[in-house]
């Protein structure tokens, strides 16, 4: 952290800000410019806030130099991290693809896309019985039984089961039936449940990007899950908010060679949010795939017309079956294997 | 609604579709243009989820033709609403004077605050027990110690206390100890605990702007907390995330006569946030009083300097009632009264 | 200018930087902590390009510590800036009013309406002759006939005039006819028309911010008409692009404060363009007063619903005069005079 | 067009709009709901602006149905563009390599460059002559003489060059000398600019997408320079503004689906400028082949650590050269050729 005075401040000023940076059992640095003097701060300084110089009237401004995360931290951890996922591998040389619908509808509708998923070469089942929406007036999910023919559909198929957790109060319902459970990306800064995420579950957690959260603050959202116990998070970038209308979000295919650069946790892309059309789906996927995305996430309806949500970003099993046969093919350019 | 068929789409995609809108007991007007084909929905479409018809191959786009929302819409309740916070009414004519410190540090701190602010002519004391921070190694707040030092201040100034709730779980407390109860920016998309607030707080709400929520998600999620049965909700403009760097936020005073124009509920600005500069917080409270805002949520802090979170952005008590005096003046020019 | 080393940098590395930087003229200062190593450029560092550093692989990045521009920085011209434009002063404690049309349509027009508007106060004339259109097939301006009447309206009420050049070959027309020439937001980085416009236009410039410039872009481009010989650039800031959708863009009134910190230039506030909705134009305008704005430009029409271009945002004559009474009021809590 | 009246506009109202509709030679549609009446226009509406019936007070909003361009809009020139840049073929089933420097810098540099993109497989050279610059203090490009050095390394290699022309006055040189002429993003809405280029420009047109500019904006500009007389226009991808503040820009890839499906014109990425980092190029690049892009444009620099303009972005013609191996390997996976 480096610390900038004002052309006006005094060595008065200087001596006060060093003498409370030794305070807090720092070394400092001292550099003056013509324009500024500068003092840098050495030790850690994960746990010094920067407000509390920048308010000080002599402090031009504060400048980190280091992330201020660790535990996801590349720098401390250069090998990939590879979570396993019921016995499903996330990271590393593997692709993983995560399928299915947008909502569990019934029993029959989920068999049938797990079956159908399953044949394509999909790893797991994803569907959302606890729904996030924008109205209280939509159809906000089945619930349990939702979870339930979830789970009826793993035992069918063997598929392990990702599902979004939309708050604390669901917590054991999910340690008993969810093998990857998702933080949906309106909760993304849901600090409460991140604590809560990181000391009770004991399943792997899917993080999604916030729809308009930096790199570093969604990494810093994952560090909240590591540092309150559970070090099993996979990012999952779904698209961002843009002033680009057409497309529902703006799907950020750089955050793979980012992420991958900051972090050693594994990250995988989810196309069907990001563009809300279906037909954007299969291009972007196999974008992901090339950039070197760890995993896709794609929403799979045996009957679009007819779902109860998001049906117009979903593909229909035959159009998924074809996305994954080319992606055999893309997929002996990279260093992944399925 | 209304469906805007696409150009190559025949008269039996249309027949299905004008089927299809029937069964849901309403009725359509068809159009026939050179270009395209449109039909209208007729009826109340509040429950239509336009992803139904979306997802159509026959069908080009959905326009939406009113608003989502009902229990906030001003076109069914044309008069301000007006929500009493334990004596203090936020709403119609009155200008609502919120002030104190970011986190709740300590007693004689958070008394201290108070009294000058209350010198100064504020109605409410704000004060953080509970603090979403971005990273986990920022101090969190002192919790239910912080909301006693909160009801301790309330009982020697009478000022009625506004925290924030950051998760179900302290639901309880809250409704024993805090009278304006504030869902963060961060949460303004929990779903999950926007109903349990509309089902369980008894006091009234503050509604901050998520980061990068429009008006309309906005409202919406003040339709939730009203939907399940808490009508008294304000709402807070805190700025918005923008491609500036400068600034913390972009503070939205277009959202005051935005706001009031579609709602009946009340609109209070904070100006400390937004910026996240101390300067930027006294043009922009006048600012928001002349556009027509119902109230200022301010941060004062005895000693900025030291504080634990966001002492740049804070006034101190001496720069607070400079401010207050010049609304004092400024308030002669508009509908309001202090 | 500060150069952040990856952890990884050998002391030949640090050496070689160092010698690099000196060959430029430039000191050096040393600070090697346990995480990094920084060296601090000391001197004249406008001209040094950050990305010959950036690009070095023992580099992390750059930090820049003082601003890029010389002739607009504040801190190098303490006291306001006043800009003449034909008589009419803007800056300091002057509130300067131009009001006018979107686009001239025809004679009768302008004179009506520069008369109306000279009658409420204002202090210039603005309209354009020349107008930037998304579309090819809208009405594009009257040109040099629309220049003509502008001026037959300044000979006619005594109103210097305002309109937008929107390319080099108007330079000598402009020269001519304008007394104050308006650099479009579209064209803010237009950079070959800003530096022609510093070396050849002899009135004043008013400048406005890009849809989506920071502030120091912006000020860069002042810098651009600045440095190449016309020091009397005048700021406009008329909103900014952003994720909501129901406004236009977002009025940045938090640019008042800012710019006044940063430049000594005057910034006016142009509420119409930001909103596109005449009803934001009366609370944005008396806000930006009460937030320090030295000016105000407002589109006013006598005709709004036959307009040519922007007709939903122009105020009716009556309504600029109610607004302009108002403020009257409101100035005398300001600094200002009208 | 639709146009939407508010709940209390009267039967004269809408009589009223009926007739101003007409009266521009289109006919209409008249729909009534329960909660608003709407009116649909028929006939060509690329001419009529809705600002006209906005500003109407009896109008709640108007609705396009049809998209404002024609020449450049798919749906009545089905095919592809196929744009022949000095027998380089751009378009249709054709993967376009276009690479070189940021700058010109010297003859030795181009020319060395130039054998070097070629041996790899590059179609065109690119190189800026005159450069967009945000600050006045940075380098502005090598004018007159650095096209000539294109020109050289075109003698020599065969390459046919691309460059970018920053105004009308030198449409000649440009004319004489440059294959693919290049409108910056910074100028994708200078629309003086555009015209000209539309009228003079015999040459195709290479028009970058504005930093904050929508899909349809975009294709407008295009619009704006078919209407005026130059039908060969390739649309280039380089990365939007968003809040993301590591990396440069944010590359928007939903852009190739999104632009092939609206227009026929050819859609090129360019991943130096989006991330503004070299690492960043390779995966960005493959990504956009297999999501169906129709060219590359590249930054390569022999020397990277001293380029006087965006050296941290380019890559080292081994790089580069190794990508374009394995580009060509992937894209025998998709259906252009090389």
């Amino acid at each position: 952290m480096i610390i900038v005075f004002k052309p006006r401040a005094t060595e008065n000023d200087v001596n006060r800000i060093i003498a409370k940076v030794e305070r807090m059992g720092l070394k400092t640095h001292l550099s003056k410019g013509e324009m500024s003097t500068i003092v840098g701060l050495v030790g850690d300084t994960t746990r010094v806030d920067p407000k509390q110089f920048e308010v000080d009237e002599c402090v031009e401004r504060i400048m980190k130099v280091s992330e201020p995360y660790k535990l996801a931290n590349r720098a401390f951890h250069p090998e990939d991290s590879i979570i396993d996922v019921s016995g499903v591998k996330v990271g590393g040389n593997n692709l993983t693809l995560i399928a299915g619908p947008c909502s569990v509808e019934s029993k029959e509708q989920v068999i049938e896309i797990a079956r159908s998923i399953k044949k394509s070469g999909a790893h797991m089942l994803r569907g959302g019985a606890y729904k996030p929406r924008t109205s209280p007036y939509s159809f906000q999910g089945m619930g349990t039984q939702g979870l339930d023919i979830l789970v009826a559909a793993k035992e069918e198929t063997g598929l392990p089961i990702v599902s979004e957790l939309m708050g604390e109060k669901y917590i054991d319902e999910f340690n008993d039936k969810v093998d990857l459970v998702q933080i949906g990306a309106r909760n993304m800064q849901n600090f409460d449940l991140l604590k809560e995420v990181g000391r009770r579950i004991k399943k792997p957690v899917l993080l999604k990007r916030g729809l308009s959260n930096t790199y570093e603050e969604w990494i810093m959202s994952a560090e909240y899950i590591m540092a309150n116990g559970n070090p099993n998070v996979i990012l999952c970038e779904r698209g961002i908010r843009t002033f680009e209308t057409y497309t529902r979000n703006t799907l950020d295919l750089q955050a793979i060679p980012v992420i991958k650069r900051l972090t050693h946790l594994p990250i995988i892309i989810d196309p069907s949010h990001a563009g809300g059309k279906w037909w954007l789906v299969d291009p972007m996927a196999k974008a992901a795939v090339v950039a070197g995305a760890d995993g896709l996430m794609i929403e799979v309806h045996n009957d679009p017309e007819c779902a109860l949500c998001d049906g117009p970003q979903s593909l229909k099993p035959e159009k998924y079956d074809d996305l994954i046969q080319d992606i055999k093919q893309i997929i002996k350019i990279t260093d992944k294997t399925l």
